[in-house]
């Protein structure tokens, strides 16, 4: 099991990080993806209209980087409504100290303001929990840095467990690692920061964000030598083109190769590596993301549903 | 609407206060009474076994004391998943911060140990406006004491209501002071005191109890003058024979009236009074309670679920 916050159209980040990991999981699992509405709510309530958009476009990428609806679920988190009642339940053995020690909590607090310090917020890491445990998922691909949340999760499936007997699965941890994908001004790629190439983007455009990118700028002439470890074109280079990354590297340095060729060959890799994924991508009809998401909500409410009342059942609630 | 918390068997104590007046607001208004199974886990969640059979026993005290199911509708709050997903969507606008100032948020902390400081205690007023929003009441009979509850509730519907645009309706207090029964030692009338006399109680049990009372401690025989200030049978005429109390009153500092006879009068005058109510407790079938709850909830969640569709159309959500 896993899930995105619906934060709209997907770039080459997401795609060689989670996205072929999904399709991977997909393969090998019996697999469960969220659309995490409701968890974009704990940091963006006031901008509640974008989701529905959003959710559309997020989506398309997923089937456009090879999800299938047969080989798993995909739906929203809040057409799950089982979720809503698994987190009241167990928000009541929850200890608030828990979640005020989850290192995300204050860190997000410290970067995002005060205001987002909503009730909400607070019981995101649960609501995690709830996500990974309606479904009874056992494996949960997740980041290292992600790995607290997992064990904030586990301890409460172990408190569930001892006081109502056991009922919940302690989730496992699949560790992935990918590299940050970075962007074109050599931050890690995101949207917010404006420096990201998008899935959907068709191939003009990621030309034209390519040749737009800064290079070092002690390389003047195309003869000049470059530095590739300050340049951002390098470090996409690294990413999508990895085989002749070396050569490029050397080159640069040498100051044979130029900027300009440089990044035409970057931009021929990347439209490259993109072209099946967009033309699967052109080939979707948004209408379908809807039946989609319906026929996955329909799968996980199965569960969902069947977890609920086990746990209903446990604390001997009629 | 309204709510008690499944405790089991009533005491007089609810019947004077609560009850009554549930009766007679479900003659005036379209009326909604919750059996708050989710409230009792915010401080009860290692007994939640009891609550079931607390439910019943209630329920069943509630019909004796003239509740009708025509007339208003009878629920379990946890069979309503719409209070739920209402609590979660508004958890994400109220700030933490408002939550830790309800009074009595650590008022309780003080009393029943930080073991209780659950993230579903922290969030149990948000659940009690929840509880009120979700079936769009406009009144509620409130204590004085559940005033600055209320008002927190007001808050969040307008926060919610500036946010998204006018959804829910901000509800109001009726004011409704009934003076707390006094148990069989004098202190206020409450279960765990083991100092109530329950409506369902037969009569013989009744007698029992006002018979095993102590009275002032310095009228030793029948003559001698007593002080009903301080004696609990009397505080118990004053609220079951108030007409007589004056009289009482009189005849026990005066010395004519003996203990024994002022407590066999009292004992009548309960059992006088409780005898239509346990009459009709003793012809109902606790098999009755099930499908009363049953019912109820089909029509709570009938308006509960117009409410959620008004809250996630409002918020934009699909």
């Amino acid at each position: 099991m896993s899930g995105m916050r619906p934060t709209g159209r997907l770039h080459i980040g997401h795609l060689v990080g989670a996205l072929t990991n999904y399709v991977a999981l997909a393969r090998t699992y019996e697999a469960f993806f969220e659309v995490a509405d409701l968890h974009a709510l704990t940091t963006g309530y006031e901008q509640s209209e974008t989701i529905a958009a959003n959710t559309t476009e997020m989506v398309l990428d997923w089937l456009a980087a090879g999800l299938r609806p047969e080989n798993c679920a995909m739906y929203v988190q809040s057409h799950v409504p089982e979720i809503s009642e698994l987190h009241l339940l167990l928000s009541m053995i929850v200890p608030v100290a828990w979640l005020q020690r989850v290192p995300t909590y204050k860190d997000q607090i410290a970067a995002l303001g005060g205001d987002i310090a909503t009730y909400g917020f607070l019981g995101y890491p649960l609501m995690q929990l709830v996500d990974i445990a309606i479904v009874r998922a056992d494996t949960v691909p997740v980041g290292k840095d992600q790995l607290s949340h997992l064990e904030f999760g586990r301890e409460v499936v172990r408190r569930f467990n001892y006081l109502y007997g056991p009922t919940l699965v302690e989730p496992q941890a699949e560790l992935s690692e990918f590299p940050d994908v970075p962007g074109t001004d050599g931050r890690k790629m995101s949207k917010s920061y404006g420096n990201a190439i998008e899935i959907a983007d068709d191939e003009a455009a990621t030309t034209k964000k390519i040749r737009s990118m800064l290079t070092d700028p002690q390389k003047v002439r195309r003869n000049d030598p470059g530095r590739p470890e300050i340049c951002p074109v390098f470090a996409l280079q690294k990413v999508a083109n990895t085989a002749r990354a070396p050569w490029i590297e050397e080159h640069c340095r040498s100051g044979a190769l130029g900027c300009v060729s440089c990044k035409g060959e970057l931009a021929e890799k990347l439209n490259e590596m993109l072209r099946p994924v967009r033309e699967r991508r052109a080939a979707l009809d948004a209408s379908q993301v809807a039946e989609i998401l319906e026929a996955g909500a329909v799968k996980a409410r199965a569960i969902a549903k069947e977890t609920l009342a086990d746990v209903k059942s446990a604390m001997k609630l009629a």
